[in-house]
């Protein structure tokens, strides 16, 4: 099987459990439901959901036993996408080359179905077929990776920080906290995810989370840059608009070619730990090539 | 221990917990921990904790155990208040006679805070306390009974009912219907938590949750007639909110003499279920009877 067909295999089966998991319950409560729906299965690169899948492949594990935690990933990112696109968020319009949950639905609706999302997820990882799939000392270890990582002192940290410092310049450092926060711990968590599913040892995890730590700063990288230099109908959203909220990125705080450099050494870096943790694994390498030359 | 000794000796147990699992993590974010203790630790009637710790403890187990649920339910509890305050939702200026979250800390904050809070739920019932209180699978099931009666199908479709047919005159059954999803699951939920903690069997579980059901429907029958006939200043809030609202109640959809039957009916049938459950505690029927006669 080649990368993109992998690829492909994996983003089919991820959709197709997200799918079945978020479905008609009653009719009185519809709205909410289309609204989680709308946002889950609106596309996406589904990067969170492939990197718990490929880990645990890469580790040892079946790639089946990480499909409850790469669907609850994919649910917690795309409640933090609507809440982030809230009016007294970002304010973003389009999300994905769609309206925003909030302009296709209203905003009460958005709200709920954000909450709802987050609910999902955990719903997910405590389902009986989570359970009879790993266990249920693994599934609340699941559990514990991914609300630690969403939390205040990850996702939900990072996006305070943002919100509250939009204007004001942050150093370096500051900056490289809130990006580890708001961006960085659910990769390197959907990373610890697939180190979780496979059973993988201290050593190995640890390892693990070096690469998902350097692949989640970089891909806030490569989103800062593209948000520049971007094309606005390959990303499904507008260009520029972190210059025009202010916001700290790596390419106001470190310039464009400063960025570009920081791109390449983080990388870099994944690659490298990949050698050392999984020398056999054919896909890891190529996906992170991938995401370092996206357009989108 | 009195009755009143013993509900204070629970809810200082349970503030003192949440004091405990939301504390300063670091400066950069600290407005959104500051929003969520806020919400958290200012005051209510600590309800559905105190039923998970006395349920816990009727069934013969160690109230102790119980408390890591009686902390996640309150920490669901104050997310769905702060959501529900929103401007774009209920758009509540005051709770529990203090302004509400985005009065004192603005929407963006007040969104995350709640986000943040009903995370910190499921962190709370996956750390190492709880696993070591409870075991892996206890604790699991805690996450699937807590995350089940906030979804879709519960507090979140409930909600979802409320915020969208404000102005819609509701049949009885679909009313019904409305409150046990939004109020009565999580209150139900909080006599299963007590159930999985004390590890009872099916048949107790049973029992309790009939128990659950009647207390859960019967407490807003009381919310909805205090907000015609109570105090605001007992409220903390302000009286006759849901008529201005246009809102769905027993009030509305019973009549006052109809709500005030229904109410009197509920509280008789959780008092007939507990002489059957546990006919010789001494703690819940005079919990119940202090529901049935509250003014705030």
């Amino acid at each position: 099987m080649t990368f993109h067909e992998r690829l492909r295999t994996d983003i089919e089966a991820v959709e197709s459990a997200l799918d079945a998991a978020i479905c008609l319950r009653s009719s009185s409560q519809q709205v909410v439901i289309d609204a989680m729906r709308y946002s889950l299965l609106g596309g996406g690169k589904r990067i969170r959901a492939v990197l718990a899948l490929e880990v645990c492949a890469a580790l040892g594990g079946d790639r089946a036993a990480a499909l409850p935690a790469a669907c609850a990933l994919e649910m917690v990112h795309a409640y933090s996408l609507i809440h982030d696109d809230l009016p007294c968020m970002d304010d973003d319009d389009l999300r994905r080359g769609k309206p925003s949950c909030h302009i296709a639905f209203g905003e009460a609706v958005a709200v709920l179905a954000g909450d709802g999302l987050q609910t999902c997820a955990f719903e997910h990882l405590s389902d009986g077929r989570a359970v009879s799939l790993l266990g249920a000392e693994r599934a609340l270890r699941l559990v514990r990776c991914i609300s630690t990582a969403i939390g205040a002192s990850g996702m939900l940290g990072g996006q305070t920080i943002d919100v509250t410092k939009e204007g004001v310049c942050l150093t370096p450092d500051a900056h490289r906290e809130m990006v580890q926060m708001k961006t960085g711990a659910l990769l390197r968590a959907a990373v610890e995810c697939g180190c979780i599913c496979a059973g993988a040892g201290e050593e190995k995890t640890a390892l693990a989370l070096r690469f998902g730590e350097a692949v989640g700063t970089a891909f806030q990288v490569t989103d800062d840059i593209l948000d520049v230099e971007g094309d606005k109908d390959r990303l499904g959203k507008p260009v520029g608009s972190d210059a025009d909220q202010k916001k700290n990125t790596f390419v106001t705080v470190l310039g464009l070619e400063g960025a570009r450099a920081e791109e390449k050494r983080l990388y870099a870096e994944a690659q490298d730990v990949l050698s050392v943790l999984c020398p056999d694994n054919g896909f890891l390498p190529i996906l992170v090539r991938s995401l370092e030359g996206r357009d989108f």
